[in-house]
């Protein structure tokens, strides 16, 4: 097979519209030859054990998957009885990007609260947080954060900590969707554990393609007895690949060494310098503080599809003329530059106007 | 990360045991660079339906999933309204080796028909298509088949279109199993679709992994309608990858080159090579025929369970004595030279005992 | 067994506290002795088709099943391919009082609309009408509506016509949740089919137990395809009863008689009374327009729990004092008149205090 | 409503052909007026826990429910995480008369046996219950028996002992399906308890409608930790009813008297009379020992087809010539002298030609 794209191309719609870093490549390549034994049984698998310890913590244990909706919708999964349901914001991916796989698969309710920037507190947790005992209401007995969240904003480890401690107390489980965990750590100069482990959280999708893996996320579970019988609710979910070690692989390279925050400092790096152009771009505001890789953005609707004729990305909000700008680990500086040149200057054509 | 295993061991265990074929790394890497739209949108997606179309007829679509367990749940699925059922061989993979992900995730029942060989026939799929109309039962309205079954035998393309036309008479549609499909085709030295398009069948779980590929399997729908939908089932199901790209190109190298057939040609090779050698050893009985690349054993458990202290495999039926040993694409003449001396061996001083 | 109730006492908790009322007992004894066709091939229930159409209309008819969860579910389950979703009213029964039931097993996702008074409207309907064709999202494909709504209002013929009508513009099919339509009905002064079939709904959850039954709804469908079908979903839904005949003889005296509008008007008249003389009361404040049998209150909590030591009802939203009080087809003038002097009494002992 | 069936036809369909006893339908009338809490709260349904305690032990409890379906569906959830498999007959009813709402509403699956009888045994068990700890296998944690079978045969309280302590000993708990556990009961001259509670079953479904009620069976549990939550699952599984005082009034009158007794000792003598009259018939063989209140005979099928123009009943197994007769609470002895001399006479006529 040849290569079929121009390689030389590079938007800003997604950090999954990028592809795989090299030494992630390189990982799978050594990790081939050889048999190896199925299913997780391999030596790449028992080493990412190590790191999960390493990084993680002695309880902790990473099963890995092969998507973030296999991840969250086996987490959550693992944390409820049949009559569960779950807290999280009405923007969490959960909600509203995994067609009803939650529901539909998972078998639980959300109990959706409406969030100003896509973060829960324990106040907003308590307008979900009731009705226990009473089986005309779907039981609330977990909550699901996302850090960083889909709007770009991220949480301290004091306000994680605040959420797992007032969801404890109320008999609740935690769960991290973590599939930009590692811009969040990077951003906020913390280690992972500090916003896992030392915050209280019960268990995380940790993510990985996002972040420069070819394909692949982890489902961290940070108590012993959560990972008790993960395997089972893995496989009957369809998430259990064969030839594990090349997932195994790919996590090691990317947390067993810092290759995580390499990369996801470097995207968040991209958003900062992004959002810092905008902000001197007359008619152009700033909808969420930019604290992670993603920048939102909003501008006139006829602006913004020009500018998407040079580069892709997503509207997030079209009623509202919002847009996502998402920077990934290979975005470039000159992709930067050469993003805030056509906005600015289509800005100009349009202020003009 | 460095290599952490032995890439010289190899065993007889699982065609899953092995790694990947070089040429599929190579096209992965191929891929690499630049942006592509996530989710299926990327050139090497697109190029993947053009290998749909040459290999399998103008009709056929392929959608690229994680692994086999998704590709037969969610392609049965799309078969199904939510009161079927579908007919299969106890022995089917399905029924036995996916911990109820039919019955959990897909939500249908599995009528199970004991067979001698692994194949179902319209006499045996009658055994249990009845009770048309009649709400208590389950409504058998799909017949899944597997090829090359799970004990190694194989149906001749004559064989599949008496199935497919016995069961459309009967208002199912039949899937096939295809996760070594490969290995039946070159076994029986005809195309892909003699076995699927030609003969009838419905829709197909593509098997790649099994054949030398890392990670990925394809559903291949073989009739317009079935393709329409897809995709919302295949995202629910959660097997929608965010980088196809990198399922299509290994895809696109295995199925749109001949390499399919290359390598399921020598595992079958090596398996029949396997086969004949032990045939010719006192007290070891084959089970099943050697018509693809599983040869299915019977002899004294203890030496079985010596043999597998030099070689890894599984036991099939323990207390019948029966093991499965399973060649793949890297199994080498040597590999099978060395198995057969041992056990030969082996035998030689039980027998004498 | 005897009574071990004390007969003489009601209250104001919900319209499925009271018993039966006795022409129903009677139709259960005349539909009793000899043998009949169980699951619904019994005379009652051929009847009951002529009730369907004689009350719906040619297209129209009734799957007795067991409760309003059971008809909810399987009623909206029959409108939605797998991937499908229902747009409600964020108060809507089936989101926050059936425990996840249309989630868990009807399999479909909610997407919830706030609204001010438990009504929606074309424009509410188009907050969650949107994402056609994107497998990310749960697709729109149903609007779920109650009349009379759980805040105890009501729709007009007119206003379901104008969502049905947008609905169906957008590939949408329309249920209606009519545990309390007769009341609806009774109260507009309209017929039954005036609210269903006239104004364009597809699907019906028709109640009975809310309005003087022992057990019993029915799931009517106004359209001859939505049938089809529907006795394989309401067996595996595990809704369909064996003695059929004792449903069926219950919902023909209630639907086949002017007995619903009877019983109906009643409870409705009972309420506009209670309504009127609550809001002469100092302190005690309508919080929705009384329009079938439900009154909504606000007062004091202090007051409303010292009422409740001697009237039974539920908060319905305790930390805004908000309280329910529902009038049933046995509630008494006496029984108001009661209620209406203790509240005076409490209401003015408090504001003196 | 009027009657509008022949209340002096009976047949030998099924026991739920039958109506309802009187000594039910005065149940249901005392039990009527005056309001009661709904959904269980009310004075039956906390009398028919002090019928549980006094007929099945201290820690028993029944949680009324809709019919057999929803009980067994309901009953085997509670036993099992979601990743757990049931063991039962090959001809169960929750196998084959359910259309898969095991697998579908339950989510679990159902691992077969086939049996001379319909009754398992510790040897059948051990045919799949195996794979413990492979998560490839649904794991078998729960058994389920049928007590009277769905074969008219019945289980010796030593014989469900001996399936109890095995369960038991491989981890698993033991569900019976006693939709005719009465029929049982009369049939050994034991106790409900001895069946139940004294031979270690852990769950039981226990049945009404095939005894003489109008609508309702019980969910029986008789170890405390498994009533804690089954309220959560019956109210999800749509099988929370809401005037529960009327299902309840009707288990107290057949459980809390020796109606239970009385009506299947008689259902059960009727059968044992057709038994023994058909025995003496040339031409008719019975298939299965007459142990409840079904009778399974073989004759040839141009017989039985002419025999069922006059009386009611179901072939079992047309091909093999099997058809079943069931006797049921109201079947009198003219009834079976009637359904005998007809079938002598055609017999007579057949074995002539």
């Amino acid at each position: 097979m040849t290569t079929l794209h121009d390689t030389a191309v590079r938007g800003f719609a997604s950090d999954n519209y990028s592809g795989v870093h090299p030494r992630i490549l390189d990982a799978i390549a050594r990790a081939n030859g050889g048999h190896q034994i199925s299913y997780g049984e391999d030596q790449y698998t028992e080493a990412l054990g190590q790191v999960a310890h390493d990084v993680f913590g002695p309880e902790a244990s990473i099963f890995p998957v092969f998507n973030g909706t296999g991840a969250n919708v086996t987490a959550l999964q693992s944390l409820l009885p049949r009559w569960g349901a779950v807290i999280c914001a009405t923007t969490a991916h959960i909600n509203v990007d995994e067609n009803g796989a939650p529901e539909r698969v998972g078998g639980f309710k959300l109990l959706q609260v409406p969030t100003p920037d896509g973060k829960l507190t324990p106040e907003l947790i308590d307008k979900e947080a009731w009705g226990y005992g009473d089986e005309h209401r779907a039981q609330p007995l977990a909550v699901s954060i996302t850090q960083a969240t889909e709007l770009g904003t991220l949480y301290t480890p004091e306000e994680i900590k605040a959420i797992t401690d007032h969801a404890h107390k109320l008999g609740m489980k935690v769960h991290l969707d973590g599939s930009r965990l590692s811009n969040a750590a990077a951003s906020l100069g913390v280690e992972l554990r500090a916003l896992t482990t030392d915050a209280g959280v019960d268990i995380v999708s940790l993510g990985g393609t996002k972040n420069g893996i070819l394909l692949g996320e982890g489902i961290l579970t940070l108590r012993k007895e959560l990972a008790d019988d993960m395997k089972y609710l893995r496989k009957m979910n369809m998430q259990l690949g064969s030839k594990m070690r090349f997932i195994s692989a790919q996590l090691i390279e990317l947390y067993g060494t810092g290759l995580w925050r390499e990369l996801a400092s470097h995207a968040n790096l991209m958003a900062s310098k992004l959002a810092e152009a905008v902000e001197q771009i007359d008619g152009v505001e700033l909808v969420y503080p930019t604290q992670a890789n993603g920048v939102f953005a909003q501008l006139p609707t006829e602006a913004s599809d020009e500018l998407r004729q040079h580069f892709r990305f997503y509207d997030w909000d079209r009623a509202a003329g919002q847009v996502r700008w998402m920077c990934s680990f290979d975005t470039t500086e000159e992709d930067v530059a050469g993003f805030i040149a056509k906005l600015r200057e289509l800005m100009a054509a349009h202020q003009g106007a």
